[in-house]
């Protein structure tokens, strides 16, 4: 039995149906591209994902990097992958040609690396790290900065991470206490502990780039007194040859429930002294800079949650197809066959929560890369505008919804193949552990509900707010038009009624009420914003496969539309029903948790 | 930071004050005990679990048991237990005092043995097989057959296993395919694969007795044609002496995700020309007397998940009192100190959610446990007849309940410890991986779901279902007499009504449409049933809270009662309104799973 690590179908469905990414190739900077570029480029990345990825994921699970004092240890396939990866091009697949690039727009780069991220999330993340490090020097950083640093990270030369957390400053980055002093030829000396950082010591590059947040000696407390640094693993020459050992070392390594592939390290900085750091922009507006690979970690973890997700929803639709076992309630006779459990209801029921969280996910996050495109790409200030705004907005459901019905995702996948789906026979249980942490990197599913409530939704007099509104509205308009769609685009109306009078309340509250009060129950609102962007998600998805089936297509194209439109009866009739009961218990404001004395505990 | 395993306070509320085991003294069985002694189990229990299991559990789930093709290496831990275990008498406690038993109470042995299980529910589990099998043997084997594999496995010199699935059936038992052939001692011989058997091999104990599911040759197809054997890794001397080996041999180890303290073997009889079985009653009855064995092993499922839950929450709740992270959102200044993680809404909501989950679930399994009790010594034949009928019925929540909502309540815990939740410097992410295969074993949850709702609730004129409504009836009088309770009546009252329209719903489609259609839904049912049952739990708990709040207990117990009475607020406010949504669906009689066709995945 031989899954595919992705729905090649569903993919193309989404890229080119549902989001029109050829439509891109009318902008200047796609010019140079076309479907078939796309294709290649996709093609490239499942090659790769089935050729290195794939074959080596269970090793890599069950042989996690160890550390002996001196050097990090890992199987050997991980350098192998991370370096076809780079010779592919698809580190950074959307920059500029001139950078050694495919300046492809970020939905495909997206289905693209899906493909890596499908096959093998953590070794596909080294990769992923070191873009997004890329980007934020890009954005941020000085000419020369770009040239030392970027240039080697895009084509895999050196890596990159993001050096945050502390052991007392995880959530609570205000309280980090690394330390930057400026020394004579103006660059800093970085002193402090980092943890949690992936990719933080390895072999598989020649430098890794460390990007660390520290407070400038004398900076205010809080978050306006964090700075950004540039801090390597090895100083690098002006002619881009390696200099001396930076004053950074690795302190140990985390031994986690999945991720395996991926390092996660304690690191030291300026045991010696101090590690040599290059500021980024301004002193103190680090954590603003940050932020611009944050959002981006963001959406790349909600994707990789989805994907993971979806991976795990192939498995087991294989399985599921293949594997007799038991017979209908309707067939009595014990000499009749056992049928596959695919016929079974609560199979296929499994099945289809799956599909419906998966691809549903998966559209949000592409939806994301799409306004990402928009953001840099699209023809007038307005409309980039716009796209910034909703992007931003929407990024905690586009974080926060795939990685908590990921896991969900990958729990029914092992429910559908029962013991064997417990065992590490097949992958299914790894799904499940590697999943596990997207709820809790780059900002906790709590944070990302402070995030909504607190900032995102107020924020420019709600515009971002009313960007979503707007945006569902239109669906729901055009949905209209679709006799078969009708009773779908009433639903979530109705859902959007009840979520603009959910925060209606909810900032009501937050004025007149108790704060600590009004944000208790966030991570419900977070649920019911996320639940109704999904139905969303659905029904743009319906509308495409309804219009495309009037067409009278050929049967398997028949079979797929069929599937979308019945994924998305699933989560209309499953799941959207439940944002009701949290409904009723935020618009009440409710003080249960607010309350609850920790003595009672 | 040592966490408590558990909250010895709440298992004694559960059993003293919310079930009166003390009451059972008063029973001619029980007449030897008191209060004292109860305690003096649990003590021996408790102490028992913090000596040699929780020491221990890392390396037990680090160092999974391997074969090597000749025998089975295990960390020498696990023997260290297994034998404290066996010494102190807790491998049937419940067991006669002629037999080695203390004849403990089912609940109060649940509650010693529950510090066990939620130590090391794996290490532990090898104990409560062979007292489950033991328990099968007394109930329907010879007195020969009682004394030869019964008394060594109630001290611990055999062990006891279940053999029932095969590679080619596992929840169809239908199709097993092991057979017996009768020898001319009158023996049978059985040849055939079995696989996932707990402790199917190891060198804890010096024989082990399988209790195995096989078709004697000629037998009927299906259910009504299989028959049950022991088979012992050993034969025995009729002086109790170990004979020659017999042909049962180890064909291989599963590694599993989680619970990797007990081997989960695939066992080969037969190889060399049939092991030899001796049948437990007649031929083709097997099935019905596994199920003696099966419905105490599901009952012990569903309590071994409420403890992992419970111990991962003693665990969480632990780490946040100590852990400062981050301020409240009404705190602005920067130079104010972190508030510990407990102070914050959202981890109190987590933490609230642990503990309505693992105490809902613990006390519905000590109800069960108290039915269990009751069957066998309640005063009149219809009360034992009452109990049997409630507890029967109640089964498939016991089993389910906790399994499905335990590693939701584990996943709460990781999430609490964020990063730290993740990695294996802490059980939490351990709790979740074991606590994963209860919704698998002893029965899927779809298997439960269809057991509930086309089997127990028709069964004996519904009588079952009937007990269990008047069983909530009478705790929703009682609460009425509490001015402090009226709400939590009325809205229990108003989800039994929405069970009961359900209910009928279901069994009108399944009477007169299609009985696939009818019974698609199954699981969502078996969900709302459980919501509704647990909800049941918190009231009657809320009830005897409530009242001890009354007398003005001191402090502590004051402290104790308001969080049962807050934690009874939590799962009515977050948990039982989400009935609702299931409950629009399944009367409906929706059709989204039936009708989904295969070809459109």
């Amino acid at each position: 039995m031989v899954a595919p690590v992705l729905d090649r179908r569903d993919l193309e469905f989404m890229i080119y149906e549902l989001f029109d990414a050829e439509g891109l190739t009318t902008r200047p900077r796609y010019e140079d591209h076309n479907r078939e570029s796309f294709d290649a480029a996709i093609d490239t990345a499942k090659a790769l994902a089935e050729k290195y990825l794939l074959p080596n994921r269970l090793k890599v699970d069950q042989n996690q990097p160890t550390f002996d004092g001196v050097k990090v240890d890992m199987p050997a396939e991980i350098k192998i992958a991370c370096d076809a990866i780079a010779e592919a091009g698809l580190i950074s697949p959307s920059a500029d040609f001139e950078s050694g690039g495919m300046q492809l727009p970020a939905i495909v780069a997206s289905a693209a690396c899906g493909y890596l991220t499908a096959a093998g999330s953590t070794v596909a993340g080294y990769a992923g790290l070191s873009n997004a490090n890329a980007n934020l020097i890009d954005a941020h950083g000085t000419e020369e900065q770009k040239r030392k640093w970027v240039d080697p990270m895009r084509v895999g030369r050196f890596a990159g991470t993001m050096a945050m957390s502390e052991p007392n400053a995880g959530s609570g980055l205000a309280d980090l206490t690394t330390t930057a002093e400026k020394n004579e030829q103006g660059d800093y000396l970085v002193t402090g502990n980092k943890i949690w950082i992936s990719g933080g010591d390895h072999d598989l590059n020649e430098n890794i780039v460390h990007l660390v947040l520290a407070r400038v000696k004398g900076a205010p407390k809080g978050v306006k007194g964090i700075s950004l640094f540039i801090v390597p693993k090895f100083l690098v020459n002006d002619d881009g040859s390696l200099g001396e050992r930076n004053d950074v070392q690795l302190a140990g390594l985390f031994h986690k429930m999945g991720g395996r592939g991926q390092t996660s390290t304690a690191l030291s900085f300026g045991e010696k002294g101090g590690a040599v750091g290059y500021l980024v922009g301004e002193e103190n507006k680090g954590l603003s800079y940050m932020f611009h690979m944050m959002n981006e970690a963001r959406v790349m973890v909600g994707t990789s949650a989805a994907l993971t997700a979806l991976t795990g929803y192939q498995y087991s639709l294989d399985y599921a197809k293949e594997r007799p076992q038991g017979r209908l309630p309707s067939a009595k006779d014990p000499n009749s066959a056992p049928v596959n459990i695919i016929e079974h209801a609560d199979v296929k029921r499994m099945l289809l929560a799956q599909k419906a969280y998966g691809e549903g996910a998966l559209a949000l996050c592409l939806m994301g890369a799409q306004l990402a495109d928009d953001e840099k790409t699209a023809e007038t200030e307005e409309e980039r505008k716009q796209a910034h705004l909703l992007l931003d907005f929407l990024t905690p459901m586009i974080k926060t919804w795939p990685s908590e019905y990921g896991p969900k995702a990958n729990s029914l996948a092992i429910q559908v193949l029962g013991g064997s789906g417990y065992v590490n026979e097949h992958p299914v249980e790894m799904f499940y552990r590697d999943n596990r942490l997207n709820p809790i990197h780059e900002g906790t599913t709590g944070i990302q509900s402070i995030d909504l409530l607190a900032r995102k939704v107020p924020m420019k007099n709600m515009a971002g707010y009313q960007a979503a509104l707007a945006a569902m509205a239109d669906t729901i308009a055009q949905a209209r038009g679709d006799e078969a769609l009708l009773s779908y685009a009433d639903e979530l109306e109705a859902a959007i009624a009840t979520l603009k009078t959910t925060t209606e309340k909810l900032l009501g509250a937050m004025m007149e009420q108790d704060i600590d009060l009004a944000l208790s129950n966030s991570v419900k609102y977070l649920e019911l914003f996320g639940n109704v962007v999904i139905a969303w998600m659905w029904l743009k998805q319906g509308i495409v496969a309804s219009a495309a089936l009037a067409k009278q297509p050929h049967e398997s194209d028949e079979n797929f539309y069929r599937g979308k439109l019945h994924a998305m009866r699933y989560f209309f009739k499953f799941e959207l029903p439940e944002i009701n009961a949290w409904a009723a218990l935020l618009q009440s404001i409710d003080s249960t948790s607010h309350e609850m004395n920790i003595n009672w505990f």
